[in-house]
């Protein structure tokens, strides 16, 4: 497939799911984890149950067909529920789409700079605890960063709370512990969190999922952001203000690994 | 064009907009105004300039092009932001793809039932106030309203204020006269609903813009919705309970036009 016909829900209304994942020398990390989460993102959105095989196939062919089979490589699966319906109804039988791409994956654990956005994550959608094509309001967080200096945007939910970068899971380390915001505050269970949760337990560092403003960066030791491409990445400064360093972070980013 | 690029940012991460206008007898309504709102949105989200003339060369033959150049037609106009760009982050220079399709139109007027969806509106988010590819909370909502039975969805955003219904704006009639939501609880600047007001003042009817929650449709005397291919559709029902009647209704629709 090259192309996708005009009439796909995908393209018309964001009507779909994704998941990034990371390939080093043609070998695609954690693709069961990652089917596992859109399987669970097609029975959220009331998709028919994912092919499991055609995508694990299209996954497992992407670095390769790229020319990208040594190094570190970004897979994009992308699965839309196809064409059909009329205005926001799908069809009866929805047929989705799925494809795959492949291009080179940013460095991992490159300290971040990030600025809090003034776009909001919609904690009260389904969709901000899943990887949906919908997924503007997080371009538009990003490009404020941008437009800032900075390489990465914070964004708060409706009611004020700590939610996740735009791409990406936020922590932060602190007198109590490790934290990072719970899913309800409009979080996507990213799969590197979840690495990280585990592997802070592992090291005896206590967790919690948090529901706190802004003013927890403040009084943060150190803070630090997760995807399955970079890895875990330091949070160096916010609006423009220097985060401190603990040692800690880079103990969490060798055990999640 | 009968496809779009696989790598396009419409298709993969909502970004672009739309716009659906209505067509009797081969002839699109509002054609300026539906072109200002979009020049409008790309400006908000930073995209170039509309390409005005383009547009609506492909507005004006979607009816012709699609054999519905007699009866009601509905003409989607849709701009992605193109292809480009690395995850999130745009290409310097931007390069949107334009596209118009036409279908039947459904029915003016028609009465509607409603239920209120779980999923809440983002008042957080500009792209609550523009129509945008990233619909994906509308799709979600009108899928609980068909689930219910009902043909539509009322949402409510963060702050459990009324916003919209899943494809169109809402009003309300009571003591005081004729309300609809602010545009700052989430809501999509609707051209039905901006003539209807306009209307209601001809007509001596007061309007207001009201951040009001959903007790106001427990009191209001009648209620209705609006869109541009739908005209104004009294709402009949809420979550199974009647709703009421009122003449001022019709006559603001015939009003509007």
């Amino acid at each position: 497939m090259t192309a996708i016909p005009l009439a796909d829900r995908g393209l018309l209304l964001g009507d779909g799911l994704f998941e990034t994942l990371l390939a080093v020398d043609g070998q695609v990390r954690h693709v069961e984890a990652h089917l596992d989460r859109m399987a669970a993102g097609c029975e959220a959105l009331g998709l028919p149950p994912l092919d499991r095989d055609g995508a694990r196939a299209l996954i497992t062919a992407a670095p390769g067909a790229a020319g990208l089979a040594t190094g570190r490589a970004a897979v994009r699966l992308t699965l839309t529920a196809g064409s059909g319906g009329r205005g926001l109804d799908r069809p009866e039988a929805p047929v989705p789409e799925l494809f795959a791409a492949c291009a080179p994956a940013p460095p991992a654990g490159a300290p971040a700079r990030a600025v809090v956005a003034t776009v909001r994550r919609n904690e009260g959608s389904p969709a901000s605890r899943l990887k949906t094509l919908a997924y503007l309001d997080n371009v538009l967080a990003r490009a404020e960063a941008r437009a800032a200096g900075a390489d990465e945007a914070l964004m708060l939910n409706n009611r004020g709370h700590l939610a996740c970068a735009s791409a990406g899971n936020l922590f932060w380390l602190d007198g109590e512990g490790l934290a990072t915001p719970a899913l309800d505050c409009g979080v996507l269970a990213g799969l590197a969190r979840g690495r990280v949760m585990a592997a802070a337990a592992g090291l005896g560092i206590a967790v919690r999922e948090a529901r706190a403003g802004i003013e927890a960066l403040a009084t943060a030791r150190a803070a630090f952001l997760t995807n399955s491409l970079t890895g875990v990445r330091p949070l160096v400064s916010l609006d423009g203000r220097a985060l401190g360093e603990d040692p800690r972070v880079a103990a969490l980013a060798a055990a999640a690994g």
